[in-house]
């Protein structure tokens, strides 16, 4: 795994980032040196991802704290950071996480103890996700078996829930990188997922590490599952509630209701870090919907090499964008967590995280 | 209803067609007067929708029936015709219906006779939507009873089945249209439809005739069905099987699964026109598959106004393109046809059509 799409400076004083707002087209990496760059960085999802942006808002408060250490800055950098997205659990968490690891300090310490603090959840997080890699894969192995071996396992995802989203395995894309490094034939369809077309980030880090994949458009998965196309859904997670419920990017629902229907596996990949454990169920889950010009313009090259934004409509036109939605738990076949994977329950949680009973 | 999508020159030489494909950036009118350009408008979209494109293929055969009338020369055309786009039964039910008129005259009669078939299709399918329009209507009527009439039906839709999808009305769209002209208030939730986002056709429709809408990606309907935001879905058809399968744009099927899931009643309008009887059910109905390239790039207008094509994803990214899903009639509350509401099922659709027992 040669890219990762964050790298820590040594020193402490800035991260770089893969800005993901120019891929597929051009791989540029930005330098944040600032809370302000790295807040502004989550925003407009020059960096994204559930795992990812918990893991650059944590650096971002580790260099909050090299300018102002004190408990009032500290707090404002932290409120800061958790407005920037507001589904995503893990941001939440990993501000937390680092807040609390530097509070527990004296302010000469915080800025050096928060950047370790930092460096220990991206460590976590591709423990997590290469465990989540090795469970998964236990999966694909049955369905490539349980077909008969004779052909590759047809996974369908929806969005980027890959190495760009998380820092080397990804979630949901970790089953299908740890399969192509064990040898086990799987192909991926990709869905484009509108707005932001982040299925076309997948396509691009599926090619760099060659893996066998084809982009559909949002609206054409269901039919390759009605029409027996599909062997698994795996998809990544925003956060997840106690019971199971999956909030995931918008359309993630759809997926799972045809899926459902069509009697095919749907498993979200869960590292526990995007669980909320204070969520009874997902209904409370803050749905982020953003502004309306990702709907009504689409970025790509243009005939002459350039990244364009073209309008689709008419100006003015009206437009809802909703960016996540929730997926009832009892419509996930189950839940891939680091620990190994669990039944999209409560109970099933549970059963592998004791500590949260 | 100031513009019909087509318009037929009084001297039966040729129609003029308001390219689709430059549609909602252009309003382009192109005059076809040959086969072959009539074809060709139909295989690239420039005319769109299964009514429209029937009606397009019968004022084609009858022009190619100007230059040669022979039996040979009709069954040349009919075919090339027929072979334009394989999904919509229209097209083909169109294409025989003139064919039928022109054999039964003599050669010299045949153009003539064959353009009047054509108009006789046009007049009817006008009618046929004014119908669909008003038994959607009543339809519409009882959901703003029900819900106490404070507030506006808000009416899903997929793709465009609107008055550019036909000649007047529409059919999904021709409920909305009466509605509106009865001064019963109505929203419309437009989905996008990637990949030619036709919704954005049906946006400008909307917008043309003073409709209030808003357009959403085709993964966010999903999310408004499951909140409550939707009281009723409304989509056209481009094949309907004997049982009340309905074979649609790629998409009607997740939005009928989220539709049922929902509890919210979910219609399709059925001009008998697209009725295939001679099919026991959707399986067997063709689904078109059409080029990469819709796939991989955008169309839109840039910052200078010109309409562009962008790339979205890394060139060469392996894409499949599927046009249309089937979904099955138990997820359908309704066909509305120009005979009424029927059950979508043979015993509902034949109380309606006795004629096709």
């Amino acid at each position: 795994m040669a890219v990762r799409p964050l790298v820590a400076s040594p020193d402490g004083s800035a991260i770089s980032i893969l800005d993901q707002t120019r891929l597929p087209h051009e791989e540029e990496w930005r330098r944040l040196d600032s809370l302000e760059a790295v807040a502004t960085a989550i925003r407009t999802m020059q960096v994204r991802g559930a795992p990812l942006i918990g893991i650059t808002a944590a650096y971002g408060l580790a260099i909050a704290l090299r300018i102002d250490a004190s408990d009032q800055a500290l707090g404002e950098a932290a409120a800061v950071l958790r407005a920037t997205r507001p589904t995503a659990i893990n941001l939440r968490w990993a501000v937390e996480r680092v807040s609390g690891a530097a509070r527990a300090v004296p302010r000469a310490d915080r800025a050096r103890i928060a950047w370790a603090e930092a460096g220990a959840i991206a460590a976590e997080d591709i423990a997590a996700c290469r465990a989540i890699g090795d469970h998964g894969l236990g999966l694909l192995r049955r369905l490539h078996q349980a077909q008969g071996g004779g052909r590759p396992v047809r996974v369908l995802t929806h969005c980027n829930a890959g190495w760009l989203a998380a820092l080397e395995y990804g979630t949901a894309l970790a089953p299908v990188y740890r399969a192509a490094e064990e040898g086990l034939p799987v192909e991926v369809w990709v869905d484009e997922t509108r707005p932001r077309n982040q299925g076309w980030l997948t396509a691009w880090e599926l090619g760099q590490r060659g893996v066998p994949h084809a982009v559909v458009t949002d609206n054409a998965s269901g039919h390759l599952l009605q029409r027996g196309e599909v062997d698994i859904v795996l998809v990544g997670t925003d956060r997840t509630a106690r019971n199971g419920d999956v909030c995931n990017k918008v359309g993630t629902w759809l997926k799972a209701l045809a899926a459902d229907e069509a009697g095919v596996p749907f498993y979200a990949a869960v590292p526990s870090s995007s669980i909320d454990w204070s969520l009874a169920d997902g209904r409370a889950i803050p749905i982020e919907e953003r502004e309306s010009g990702e709907v009504t313009h689409v970025h790509g090259l243009d005939g002459t090499g350039r990244v364009t934004a073209v309008a689709l409509g008419p100006a003015g036109t009206p437009v809802r964008n909703i960016g996540f939605d929730v997926t009832p738990a009892r419509y996930l076949t189950g839940l891939i967590t680091e620990r190994g994977v669990a039944a999209a329950s409560e109970a099933g949680l549970l059963a592998l995280f004791p500590e949260q009973r």
